[in-house]
C-alpha cells in the first residue's frame, strides 16, 4: 500500500502498527525511530522493522506515510524535527489522544508540500513500550480523523483505507468536539482510576496488604487503567486541561449530590441512580465494545479448568 | 458435611452456593426461599435444590446450617422471621457486604441455642439473579466471619470448613474494621463508578452514543461495577454510611489537589502521582487476584481468531 512508511515511537501503538503493517503487507520497508537507544535496540531484536535510527529525521526520509506515535507533549519537537526530512507529497499523522494541542503542535512546522492529517486510534491496554504491542490491538477499534480545512480528499481516503486495513473504524470529527469527547469517555476515566487508587494507596486505617487482598471485590478494576503509562497521561492532562477540568467539575457535582443521598440515608434516589447506569454497559456490549461474559470474562481465564 | 443446608435469598450468591454445594457434595439436602415466588420458580426450573419455599421460616426447618443472602437492609426481617423455626445447635450465617449493621440487625433475634456467625464472602459479578450463578464464584476469593464474642469454636470451625470446601480462603476480623476495609475496596470503587456513568449519561455536548461507541478507551471499565444490583447496592450505602462517608470524603480531598495540579500545569506532581499507582496493580496480580494479561484479558475473548 506505501512504499515506506517511517513510525516515530514504537511504544504500544508504534509496535501494534509495525505488527499489523507487516502482517497486512501494508509497506515495502518500514523504518523505526525512537529516541531512546534501548527502546531502539529492543525493537530491532524483535525485528518490528527494516531500518532503525534514534533520529527522527533520518527514519522520515523518503517516507510516502509517517506515523508519528509519541507522548503528546513531544509531537512539537517531533513536527520541527522532521519538517525539513519530509519528502513531498508525504501524509504525517499522529496517534495522540489530544487534537486541538496536537495540531497547534505540529501544523507550523508542517511544510507545504506535505498532507498533515491528525488522527487518533482510540485503541491501547494498560501495558507500554515496543514488547506490549500487538497486531490486534486495532481491530473493531475507532479512529478518529481531526482535518484541518483544505486536506486533500486523497489523502484523507488513502489515510482512511491504511487504518481500515489495521482493523479499525474510521470517523471525522473537529479537534475541539474530539477533545471533549476524550475527556470524558477516556481522559476522566484514567484521572479517576488514578485517583482512587492513590487515596486507597494512602491508607493508614486499612493497610495496604488488605486493598490488595481483598481487591477483587470491586477496588482491582481500577488499577488497570491507574497502570497506564505515567508520561501520555501526564502530557494528555497537560493537554486538554479546559476539556478535562470541566468534566471533572460535572464529575464532582454529581458526586457531592450522591454524597448528600448517602448521609440524608436517601435510599429512593440512591436507587434511581444505581439502575440508570446499567443500561449504559447493555448498549456497549450491543455496540460491540465490551464483551457479555461477567467479570471482563476474568473468572473463566483465572481458572479455565474450573468453570461452572 | 451437612444434613440440610438452607439457602434463604437465592441470587448471584444463593444460587452460586447452591450450585457449589451440590458439586462439592456439601449436603444431602438444601432447601430454597426467595420471597418472590417467580425468582423461586426459576430456582426449580434450575434444579438449585431439593426443597422450595416463599417462606423462610419453612425453609429453615430442621436446617444445621442456614445461610442468610439477602440484600442487607431485609437481614433484621428475615432473621425476625426464621428465629422461631431455627433448629437446636444449627449454625446460622450471612454474606452481607456490611457487618456492623446486620450484626446489629440480627443478633437480637438469634435465640440462645443457635450459633450465629456473622460472614462475608467477597464475590460476585455484575450479574444478578438464580441464573447468574456459578460453582466457581468463590474460588480464590476471600471469605471474611467477623465472629461475636463468645462464639461457639467448634461452629465457627464447621463454618470455616464449609467455605474452604467452597473454594474460599478465609479470614476473620472485627465488624468496624471489615466495614472500613469494605468501605475503600468494595463500596466506594461501586459508588465512583455508579457517578462518572450517570455524569457521562448526563452531558448535551457529547451525545450517548458517542460515549457508547468510544467506550472502549477507558469508560466502559467503569461500566461493569456500575452494573450492579442497584437493591443490593443502595443497601450498602445506606448501611455503611459513616465508613462510605469517610472514603469519599479523602477520595475528593485527593481529587480536588490532583485537579489543581492539572488547572496549574504541575506535571512533575501529575507524573509522581500516576507513578506510584502502577505498583497496585503489579501486587494484585502478584497475590493472585487478577489475571496479568492486558485489558483485563478482554481482547482475546473478542477476538479469538485474530490474536497476534
Amino acid at each position: 500500500m506505501f512504499e515506506k512508511i517511517a513510525l516515530v515511537g514504537i511504544g504500544l501503538i508504534g509496535s501494534s502498527l509495525a505488527r499489523v503493517i507487516a502482517r497486512e503487507k501494508l509497506a515495502r520497508h518500514v523504518s523505526i525511530s525512537t529516541r531512546s537507544p534501548q527502546t531502539l535496540a529492543r525493537a530491532q531484536e524483535l525485528g518490528l522493522g527494516h531500518s532503525y535510527s534514534t533520529s527522527a529525521a533520518e527514519a522520515v526520509k523518503d517516507a510516502d506515510l509517517v506515523i508519528v506515535s509519541v507522548p503528546v507533549g513531544s509531537s512539537g519537537a517531533v513536527a520541527e524535527e522532521i519538517a525539513p526530512a519530509l519528502k513531498s507529497g508525504a501524509i504525517v499523522t499522529d496517534v495522540g489522544s489530544t487534537k486541538g494541542s496536537v495540531i497547534a503542535q505540529m501544523s507550523p512546522h508542517m511544510p507545504a508540500h506535505v498532507h498533515f492529517i491528525p488522527g487518533h486510534p482510540l485503541a491501547g491496554t494498560e501495558k507500554s513500550g515496543p514488547d506490549a504491542g500487538f497486531a490486534d490491538l486495532f481491530q473493531n477499534r475507532w479512529c478518529i480523523f481531526t482535518p484541518l480545512p483544505g486536506t486533500d480528499p486523497a489523502a484523507l481516503a488513502k489515510l482512511s483505507e491504511f487504518w481500515l486495513r489495521c482493523g479499525s473504524n474510521i470517523d471525522t470529527m473537529d479537534p475541539d468536539h474530539h477533545d471533549m469527547v476524550l475527556a470524558i469517555v477516556s481522559h476522566l476515566p484514567h484521572i479517576i482510576a488514578y485517583n482512587i487508587v492513590g487515596t486507597a494507596d494512602d491508607l493508614q486505617t486499612v493497610t495496604k496488604s488488605e486493598v490488595i487482598k481483598y481487591s477483587a471485590s470491586g477496588f482491582r478494576d481500577f488499577t488497570r487503567l491507574a497502570a497506564s503509562d505515567p508520561t501520555m497521561w501526564r502530557d494528555v492532562c497537560l493537554h486538554n486541561k479546559d476539556a478535562i477540568l470541566e468534566m471533572l467539575a460535572r464529575f464532582s457535582e454529581d458526586l457531592a449530590s450522591l454524597q448528600r443521598a448517602i448521609r440524608w440515608g436517601d435510599g429512593e434516589k440512591l436507587f434511581d441512580m444505581f439502575t440508570r447506569t446499567r443500561a449504559v454497559r447493555r448498549s456497549i456490549i450491543d455496540a460491540g465494545q465490551e464483551i457479555d461474559a461477567p467479570d471482563f470474562g476474568r473468572q473463566a481465564m483465572v481458572h479455565p479448568e474450573k468453570q461452572a
